[in-house]
This record gives C-alpha cells, structure tokens and sequence, in this order.
C-alpha cells in the first residue's frame, strides 16, 4: 500500500487552520499516487487539547471537522487523530481515537488503550481505555491501527495490564500504523526507533509511525516519523522539528540505503529550543522578543535562540546595569548584540534603585541590608523588562537555567519575569555545552561571557559560587534528583557528599513556591520542571 | 464495634509528626473505649503527596511508619491509609491502600479501585485501581472498607466500570467503613451526605466515613465525617475545618437526637478561606502576613480572613497610594486597619514611579501612555509589597478575586504577586456576599469600601465597568463558563447577549497565560482556577 505520512503542526483548537493543512496534506498525498495519508494523534484539535476536551462544544466542532474531511477523501484514504464519543454508560465520555476515512465516510476506527498518566501525561483524565480490539480494513488489507502509547508497553516493569499490538497480532493484521504526539526529550528519538521495529520485527510486518512536529508551549512534538520494514530495520525517518510529508509504498521497502539521521544530543536540544520560541510566537500570533542581556552566559544563549528562532530583526535586548555590575557586563553584552545584529538599549537602575531606598528606609531604618535588597533590583529588571513588553508589544522571554529554577536561586518576579523559560530545562553545564556548539565555527556569544565566573551581579563582587556548590557537583546531584528520583541516602551512596546532598534536595524542595509560579518552560530532557513535575508546596518532605 | 473517627490534619512528608499525631489519637481513642479507630486516606504521608510517590526513599518511610504505628496498636486496632507496594509486575506500581493494623501486624487491606482523575485529582498518575475486593475482619466482624471515591459512583453517568461497594456487598459485611482525603467546596457537604447515606441503606449496614480537616495550599479539606445508621439516617457529623475525634458504637445508633450542622454556603466558605490560610502559613512555619491595602472590597476582606486566620497581630499592611488613587482610598484602608486592629504603613509610589518614567523616556518617546503605564504601577507596588515580606519574613497574601483572574484583569508581577490567592476561586459577586457576611455584626470592612464602584485607581477616574462588563452579568457568564463548561452557543441560548458572552470568553481564554504564573488559590468552588483546570496556553479556540 502506498502510504504518505504527514507529519504536520496542528495549532490546540484553531480547527479552520487544522482542516485547510489536513485538507492540503491529503491534496497533495494523492498527488504523490498516495492510497492512504496518515496524520498524528489528535491532528484535527491539537495536541494536547486538556480541558477543552470537557466542552461539548468544542467536541461538537471535533466532529464537523471529521465530517468535513471525510468528504475530502475522494480516491484516497485518510487515517486522522480525534476525540470520539464513548457511547456506554459506564466510564469516561470519550475516546483517544484514530479515524480511518473514506469517501466521505469513517470506514474503521481504533481507540487508544493505554493512557499515558505520568509526568507530562494527563490522558485518563479525559478518555475511557478501548478494551477491545479489532484490526481496520482498507482496501482489503488488514491495518492494526494503534494511538501513539499503544505500542510503548515493551520494557519489563509494564505500567499496564494489556498490549495492543500483541491482542490485534491474533487477527493476522499486514500493516501496523501508529500516530502519535509524542514530545521531544533528548532520550526519546532513540526510544521511539526501538519500539518501532520492536512490533515491525515482532509481529513480521512493516510498522507506520506518523508523529506531530512543532510546539506546543512547553510540549515540542520532533517529528522525526518512521517506517519499519518486515525485518525491523528502517527505511524511512522524516524530519525532525519541521513539518514533512513523505511517501513509502509497503510492498516495496528497502532498508539498505537508508541512512538515520545523526542524533547529537547538544544539536538536537539547540534545534528543539529554536523550534520551541518559533512556534510560542507564532501560535500567539506575536513576532517580536525582548529579553534582558547581562553579559552572562544564560542571557547570551536565550538571545542566540531568540535570534534564530524568530531574526535577529525580531528580538530586543535591554541592558541594566547596577551599581554592582562589573565593567565588561555592559561590553560583553554589546558585543553580543553585536555579534547577533540584533538591537538593544541600556537603562541603568540606579535611579529607580535610589527610589525605591529612599520610600522604604522608613520602614527599614535599623535593618540590614540582605537579600532583600537584591530582589529589587531584580524586581526593578523585570518591571522595566515587562514595560518594554508592554510599550511594543513583545514577549519578554525568560533567561533562567534549570540549575537556578531547582534551588530557587533566581527571583520571583524579578529574573523569573517572562513568557517563555527558554532554559529553564537546560541546566548550567548544559548550557555551556550549548554555548559552545553555539560557538563551533566562530563567536556568535563572547568569549568572555562564557568564561568568567558565574555572578547574579546584585552586591559587591558577588559569585554564584557564593551561594551554590559549584555547578558541575550541583547539576551531579540535581540530576540524580530530578530526572533519577533518587533518594537522599541512594544518592549519596554514589559518593556524593552526605550533607551537600541534603543541602541541595532541602533547597529544591524549598523552592517549589517560586517554581510555581515561574514562566512555562521549554521541556528538552525527560524530566522537566512544569507541569510534567507536581510537587506540594507545603510539606515537609527532605526539609 | 466502638470505632472512633479519627480526623486528622496531616503534614504531607513530615512522617514523624503524623506519627506522633496518629499514635496520640490511638491513645486518646483507648481511652475512650474504642475497639478500632479510622484514620483518614493517605493519612501517614499526608494527602495528596504529589510526586513524591516515585520516589522509594518516600515509600521506604511510609512502611516504616505502617510498622511503629502497628506497634502502637496492642489492645485496640487502626485503620490507616498509606501508598503500599503493587506486587504485580503490570500496572503502576503502587495502591492507594487502607490498612488495618493491629497487635503489631497488618491484619487487613484493602485498596482503592475509583482512582479519581478529573479537575484538581491525579490518582492514575500513580497508583493501579483495585480489581479484587474483599471485606476485611476484624474481631469476628467483616467490614466493607473502602478508600474515598470508591463509593462515589450513584450518579446516572458512571465514571467507573466497576462498583466496589457493590462487589463487596455479596460477601455480606456488617459495617462499612470508608477512609477520605475529600476536599471542600460549598457543593460538598450535601454531596457527602447523600453518598454516605446512599450504602448504609443500600446494604443495611452502618457506615463509617472519616475525612481528612486541614488544608494543603490549594485544597482545603473539610473534615465534617459521618457516620450513618443501617437506614441511612446520618448519627454523627464530626466538626468541619478543624481536627475532631469522636467515638460510636455501630451497635447502639440513635438518629432521633441528631441534628445536622447549618450548611450555609457564604459561612462555609468563609470558615474554609480562615482555614486555608492558617494552615498555609503553619505548614510552611510563617507566623506574619503582609498585604497590600487599596481601600477596596477585596483586599479589606482578604485583611479580615487574614487576620481571623493569623491574629491582627500578625497580619501587617500597605497603603500605597498613587497620584491617580482617590482621597478616601487612603482613609477607607485606615479605617478598615483601625476596625481590625492589624499594623500598616503608608508608602506613595509616585516619586518610584517617577524614576521608572524618567528613565524609560528616552525608549518611549513619542509613544502615547496605555496599559503600559498602568502595569508599572502596579508593579511597583508588587515590589514594595515582595520588599516588606523579604526584609521582615511575612508571606505576601493576594487579594485577586476569580472575576479578575478569569478575564485577566490584574497585572502580572505587580497585584498578581502572593504566595497564596485568598480570593482566587471567590466571585466579585461573592466577594460583596462574603462582606456583608463579615458585617453582619457591625462594621468590620468599612461600608465605603462596599458601596463605592470597584477602580484599580491607575489612571484617572478609572473604573473597572470602563474594561469589564457589570460584575452580576460577567459572573453569571463566567459561571457558565468555568463552573458548569458550557459553550458559547449555550450559554447565548440561556439569555445572554452573544457578543458580550464571546467577549468574555475570549478574554478569559486569552487570560490563561498569566493565570499559569498566578499564585496558588484557595479552592472554595467545584471548579476553580490552578491545577484543577488545565488550559493551553498556546491555542486558539474561541479566540
């Protein structure tokens, strides 16, 4: 069967534009001799639609959709991604469902079994689980259709109690198709092959896999679609991070010119966060980008991105030196904008700094001063930030890193002012990774910035360093932490120091007030702060 | 059987104080005479724990607690609940279990089978739902023993595919028993009873339900436990929002003495806002609250739970007037200071905001004062506000109401800043309910800051009808809307102006974005906004 997979971007409830580019996607499919298109896990809403999945209306809408495009299915077939209703009494009102459609008809359908509820996954809060299954048929063929998760139940420690594609295996199926959502994470790419040719080679059939590409606010969807032949080798891997629509024939796969796609993991976290600030901006509908620039690295490489991400012409840089700032701040962070062409102004704080001493030195008098004073002037930052954002109507991208949103080594409406954490899954060492790769074939972020000792810059020769471990045994442990939930006593079992380790788990826990409140962040590893990470803020837990 | 009713207030994580807590309830209980005492659901690591279940050192210590606490248990047996271990290698890896605990051992368990997965609950994200079930004995007697939504399916539209209390009625118990972590809204109460009410008839059967009292920033649960005689009549109503232990005898039930509590909806929720807040600042160990004081409805009534909650003594505010702000502003906030008896300074923003307009003349020239100007004000006070709880360790309290949240009209980083929302889930409508509520003994909230139309005072004359719709209509849409998640088209239908309904619609999803960096807001309604209402950010329905 001649099958196009078309990987396409859809945009959480704008079902007029997810129509008209499913619409054109089976346009040219068909163009292609395409006998069937297949498009991801709910394509026709978005993914992931959440709680608009609790209105009738917008259920009512998914449904006219369906219609619509089943009529466009003339001569070709298309597999889509829908919330259906679950007509028993009993259980969640909807389905995960994919669609098969045919002149102008639904011919098959296929409900998703396994529902992903753990860290970014909500899917049992809104869907019913099939419990039955039942291979499609087009064309005479037998399809064993699954829904994105279906086919992710192949380790040892099995989150659930049934397998789909091992249930549909009974009915001899020719042809297994997945469409998923499946988000980035720099593990994942990798992952998903794995599972990919697992069922192919199981099951001695070539298995379809069509993803969804773009962002989704903190959620980047990689693409990156495959097609298994017989034997679980690939023979077809679509773009990542874009957009694609590619054809294969499954009766005619060959493995032995195929070549995969390199998988850095740096690279690959560079091209998800440029993919993610694209399509924040353009799914808002705004352009333009402003963000604070302070000489230091975090702010260099959010601008890099910034800049690739929308033209350096679209981002704005403010520089707001403090009576604490060090000379080469000011410089490092023009050569920057410099470097990247893009264009800045320079608001000093002092003034307003001065403002702000001389109404509260009533209410202070006889108190030093201590961390307060250091918030605001980050507070002082982020208000000037935000009324740049305001005045012109750019988003204010946040700069923090994932080293400081875990000890809460940033403030609260001051430096954690933003729209979007552009790094705020990417920790310290992380980010000097990128900066590097940034750097590959010439300066693009001062040298300078990279090397000098990480400072916040809010009291005299101030050091992150004063404050936090150093960043690599920091980042050591917050890992074991975040991503590995490990407990205090296994971590220091790997040979960490004891009492470091309580230290810094202590000022995680600590900060999930401010991190509840920070900006969303862009998730690239496969544990990121957010909605994917639920944590109680009162507690007592390692405190 | 003696059973006494345990309602506990938990710290989530802090295992040695629920210990403590738990083993001083056992002794009180013997002391009473009871045979076996209930602790509510997930009552040795606190409800809801989050993600802290995946982490095993978490688990480690929730075992080792069951063991103490069995030890404690010689004469006398306790029903505990707690996260226990799925042996299987399917499924997740965990139960939400009650445990019966007695002589040192586990004597019987019984695990949750309704994992509840809607607005603010995410119980499948963790734990694998009961599919056996069976009574549990205890001195000769079989108890039904269930885990809080396992007897929640009477509706006509089940959620679920099973009916636990139905499975275990075939094995004929003589007592029911079920163990909550049930969270407060006004609609609650009443819902309780009739669920409870409901088995006891069906099965002929006492039944015993016991309920966490305390809240968990957001989730304020109310206590009220219950127990039902064999034909449903409700025998005992244990106190709500506080700790209660009371003693039955399920032999010896009198429903003629017993009179239900008054279950008045503005009462409750002012009790359950007192509630929330005291319990936010005791689990985080803070004594002091600061908050910003306008003059307005809504921070004076946020000053009053405050100060019920924490003492005036502890409750500290500041009135910062600016050039546009209205001479009896500075007097209502006064006035209302003096009636409560709590501190307050008085700190004009107009010579800090005139350092922000001088320094950012240069980047604004030539364009127009808008919204821009506006929100620097209220960042200033933002940070004059963060200054105060930074130097003198006051939580910030956040006086937004659910009107304002829902069609974002409040400035992020400037009045949205807080630790805790007070008034989040509370309607502008029931804002004014709540203070008549609060007078009705004499003047608390000064009449002037009720009678005078609602202003932000940041330009001249302003007036929140020159931005909103009047408060009763946009309630009753947004009512509609949040609450009840009805459509544009439906709500239209029920008599509403169409455009103004797709007004506020629109502005309330366009909105999502600042609700997300929002603080944590006491939930009082079915629906409220926080992790119990998940939107996109990025999207584009009814927009």
């Amino acid at each position: 069967m001649k099958i196009a997979l078309a990987q396409i971007n859809p945009v959480i409830g704008d079902f007029e534009r997810n129509v008209s580019l499913i619409s054109n996607n089976i346009h040219q499919a068909k163009a292609m001799g395409a006998e069937l298109v297949v498009f991801p896990e709910l394509s026709i809403c978005g993914y992931p639609p959440q709680d608009f999945l609790e209105f009738s209306d917008f259920l009512h809408r998914c449904n006219q959709s369906v219609q619509h495009i089943a009529d466009l299915c003339r001569g070709i077939a298309a597999i889509v991604g829908v919330p259906t209703l679950n007509p028993n009494i009993e259980g969640k009102n909807l389905y995960n469902s994919a669609l098969l459609l045919h002149e102008g008809k639904i011919i098959g359908e296929a409900h998703k079994a396994l529902l992903p509820t753990y860290d970014i996954f909500d899917e049992y809060r809104y869907f019913e689980p099939a419990r039955h299954f039942n291979c499609v048929e087009y064309q005479g063929v037998r399809i064993a259709l699954t829904v994105c998760e279906d086919i992710w139940d192949i380790e040892e420690d099995l989150l659930y109690t049934v397998s789909p594609l091992d249930e549909l295996a009974r009915q001899k199926p020719e042809i297994a198709i997945n469409i998923s959502a499946s988000p980035f994470s720099y593990a994942q790419a990798s992952a998903r092959k794995k599972v990919v040719t697992h069922w192919a080679k199981k099951l001695g059939i070539p298995h379809v896999y069509v993803n969804h590409a773009g962002a989704q606010t903190e959620l980047i969807f990689d693409g990156g679609s495959l097609v298994s032949d017989i034997e679980g080798k690939l023979v077809a891997e679509l773009t990542y991070f874009r957009e694609d629509l590619q054809l294969v024939d499954t009766q005619n796969l060959h493995s032995e010119n195929f070549a995969e796609k390199a998988d850095n993991k740096t690279e690959k976290i560079y091209e998800a966060l440029v993919c993610g600030v694209r399509d924040y901006f353009s799914k808002l509908r705004f352009q333009k980008a402003v963000l604070g620039l302070s000489g230091g690295i975090d702010s260099a490489l959010t601008a890099v991105l910034a800049c690739d991400a929308l033209g350096a012409e679209n981002v704005h840089g403010l520089l707001m030196p403090s009576q604490y700032s060090s000379d080469h701040s000011v410089a490092d962070a023009e050569q920057l904008a410099r470097n990247l062409g893009m264009s800045y102004d320079i608001v000093p704080i002092k003034t307003v700094y001065g403002a702000f001493e001389h109404q509260l030195s009533p209410l202070f008098a006889g108190k030093q001063p201590d961390l307060t004073e250091e918030n605001i002037q980050a507070r002082i930052r982020g208000t000037l930030l935000m009324a740049y954002s305001n005045k012109f109507s750019h988003i204010l991208l946040n700069t923090s890193n994932k080293s400081e949103n875990a000890v809460g080594y940033g403030t609260l409406y001051g430096d954690m002012c933003g729209g979007l954490g552009v790094l705020g899954d990417v920790y310290k060492t992380e980010v000097y990774a990128l900066s590097e790769f940034i750097n590959r074939n010439g300066e693009r972020i001062p040298k300078n910035s990279i090397t000098k000792p990480p400072s916040a810059e809010l009291r005299p020769d101030q050091k992150d360093s004063d404050s936090l471990p150093e960043y690599d045994a920091l980042d050591a442990i917050l890992y074991q932490y975040i991503e590995e939930r490990k407990g205090p006593q296994e971590i220091t079992d790997m040979g960490f120091d004891g009492s470091l380790v309580l230290r810094v788990l202590r000022m995680v826990n600590r900060a999930e007030f401010k991190r509840k409140q920070a900006a969303p962040i862009l998730r690239v590893s496969p544990k990121a702060f957010g909605h994917g990470r639920r944590l109680p803020i009162v507690g007592k837990y390692l405190e």
